[in-house]
């Protein structure tokens, strides 16, 4: 009742520190939503360009109470500086959107001719705000979905909206997914990072019930990309590519 | 109409890459809402530790069009490697809960006593979300507001959750405002990195129309901050130290 005061028990969304170990040496600390954390690391360094496939790494342990993965590669690592560092282009603002360097390496343009229906924009949104309980009952959480023209294949939440994607991205490397025929469907808003994590995994499709970026748009134009976003209800927005959606 | 496609412009949330040199050195790249950029780094730093005044940086340039920030110190600058670097407390999961060596030496323990009503809560949070045009139009961004008993001082938006409240931070360093009797306000989730930026700040009070995370609840408690979530219509949750709110 209004201007009463009740003390209760809630449901809090759980955070935790998850410092990963590159060969003995501590290569990032992400704060994450602590489940799924094996595919958190895989994905998060296949992002980072680090590895590009699942053998690239030799072992992989996590010891969850403590917040620490330990890794150690099969392939040679770059060096720590090289991976945060701006990327310039060589004709300010005419050549591509990439803002680290990084991304010039691992971000690929997308030649799926991959296509779906509008009414399946509207189901798989509306199947990924259903699946998440965490959410339902937290109301805390990013969530994500590997999806094909048929449905979702595998949904991952996350606190972060990163690591979320991060999470698929891990699981669709330990099982060798091939992503020419797969989307992703996002519940946030498609920043240039997440349009980007989206474009390393190989996906074309984007869709969001929440709003792009200006950034994201022009790397998706450029990268070749569909992005829908607003997916609410009966409406959407196709920002990019829209040959990929059949109306 | 349901089913009909339409060609339209629309409002898009501007994003753009910046990074910062730092006595000529590529310190970071944060992507950010291209708007009083000037207290994003101002925020920024003093958030990693690396300024505590105004007066420690002895001259900032920002070329907006490129997208960097140029800082010069009139403090000494920290190695780089001991920003981000993990926390590893003498005792388990029983001390503190930092994750970042940086936070043990700028997250501040909360004295202050100031109080707000209840009512206060709910007038401020939908003033925040009143204030914010650009979420109105394009519903991207977040939004962070430095506030006391009496009402909104300052309100910043960014399409990045922690770049909002740098830049509030960056106004109160560059203006020199006390924070015993200030509060903040934010529309986004409470997680452990947003709680930390108020405590640095030196803020008691933080207030979300969302959810705060368990870790987040942990160090909140810890650092003696009171935390205010899931403000909307006339219900709240009120969740640590709730001596500073009046029923």
């Amino acid at each position: 009742m209004e201007g009463e005061l009740h003390e209760q028990e809630d449901a809090i969304v759980l955070e935790q520190p998850l410092t990963i170990i590159v060969n003995g040496e501590e290569f990032a600390t992400l704060v994450c939503s602590p489940e799924h954390l094996d595919e958190l690391v895989l994905g998060f360094l296949a992002s980072e360009g680090v590895i590009r496939f699942h053998d690239d790494i030799h072992q992989l342990s996590i010891d969850e109470e403590r917040g620490f993965a330990y890794v150690d590669l099969s392939v040679p690592l770059a060096p720590a500086s090289s991976f945060s560092k701006r990327f310039i282009g060589s004709c300010c603002g005419k050549s591509r959107q990439f803002y680290l360097l990084n991304d010039v390496k691992t971000a690929k343009t997308i030649t799926t001719s991959t296509r779906i229906r509008v009414e399946q924009c509207f189901a798989l949104m509306n199947t990924l705000q259903n699946e998440s309980t965490v959410f339902r009952h937290t109301g805390g959480v990013h969530n994500a979905a590997l999806c094909n023209e048929e449905g979702m294949i595998i949904a991952r939440s996350d606190i972060g909206r990163h690591n979320a994607l991060d999470k698929i991205y891990g699981y669709c490397l330990r099982h060798a997914i091939p992503m020419r025929d797969k989307l992703v469907a996002f519940s946030g808003r498609v920043s240039s990072e997440i349009l980007l994590k989206a474009s390393k995994m190989g996906a074309g499709i984007v869709l969001s019930k929440s709003a792009p970026t200006d950034l994201a748009l022009q790397l998706a134009d450029d990268l070749h990309m569909t992005v829908v976003g607003f997916i609410r209800g009966t409406t959407l927005n196709i920002y990019t590519h829209p040959e990929r959606i059949i109306v």
